[in-house]
């Protein structure tokens, strides 16, 4: 397999390390960028630091998101300022990386987002999450069907990490979690497979 | 039937003026609101706004919002901003009239939003449509395991109006279209019916 340039964005988190570690080993090169850590940095909420992160890198043949904040919290108190996290960060964030990132990726490259069970099964405070997640799982449908150049696009849509179990556990009654190297296969199948506009669900 | 006090947010558009029609024909009692026209207005994208209009309503028995906009156009050239037209109109307005709304709903009432088919059904320029769309459905099976005093929550995902063939029909190459009429027969299912999360489609 021919090796690619891939960026992954949210390097630094659990599910991105493990992707960056799976996509290393298959022989790809991976840049690693995070909020503060990684080998570059990138604030996906500001729309001219992620501009600058593709203008530095250039042309690549992958791009990975693995990044973005919700908010947690119960609907009887929520505001639409606590809501609104969830749409700058997790959502607005990785599609603003989609919308610029595209005219840098090589034909036939490939986007992948994160999304989450949540989209799909609702938990206890976990409106702005199933939103925001439903948004994503959405968006890359629709832009499946738009981009140019053979670029493909696709979310993975993980389930309760194991690694996570001890903070998120109790949010996540009687669901089954998968350990962050399981989820990474995913990304890796986005990458290296053919198909475009796919949830990859992982639960 | 008991007659309630519905607060229509949208009710000068073509859908909104359909609700507003079916539900004072069934005995309903309507207050119509526009952002100029109607007996009330709002601007759902000011929390200011919408908190006053509900001081000034006090209590309802049912919220239906059928309004918020969308941004339309290739993927290609989108940039976040244009992505965030939808996300602060349609998606975080009527969520915003959703979360302030519910202290002011009485024991059992109901909060009915509008979704659309492209959350489902990806068309030509519709990213941002699809992506806003599949938030609202998903907020509202999320909110609906959350709200407190028996008050429901569920959307309305129509298709194409006949009414406005005249315009998108051109973007929805094969969809049948359904009038207005029928597509304010969900609002008031959701209203006078006992569900609750539920994502009526009318396609």
């Amino acid at each position: 397999m021919k090796t690619k340039k891939v960026l992954v964005v949210g390097a630094t988190g659990t599910v991105g390390t493990a992707v960056a570690e799976r996509l290393t080993a298959v022989g790809h090169e991976v840049i690693r960028v995070g909020r503060r850590g990684g080998d570059l940095q990138v604030d996906i909420a500001d729309e001219r630091s992620v501009a600058a992160l593709f203008e530095r890198v250039g042309r690549i043949d992958a791009l990975v998101s693995t990044t973005g904040e919700l908010h947690f919290g119960a609907l009887g108190e929520m505001t639409s300022a606590q809501f609104e996290v969830g749409l700058q960060s997790k959502l607005l964030g990785q599609v603003r990386l989609a919308l610029v990132g595209q005219a840098y990726l090589n034909d036939g490259g490939s986007i992948t987002l994160t999304s989450g069970i949540v989209g799909e099964e609702p938990i206890l405070y976990g409106a702005n999450a199933t939103a925001v997640n439903a948004a994503i799982d959405g968006f890359v449908r629709a832009a499946a069907t738009e981009l140019a150049r053979g670029v493909r696009i696709n979310s993975v849509n993980p389930t309760l990490l194991t690694e996570s179990e001890g903070v998120f556990g109790p949010y996540f009654p009687g669901f089954e979690s998968v350990p962050a190297a399981r989820v990474a296969l995913a990304y890796q199948r986005s990458i290296d497979g053919v198909q475009t506009g796919r949830v990859y669900r992982v639960w």
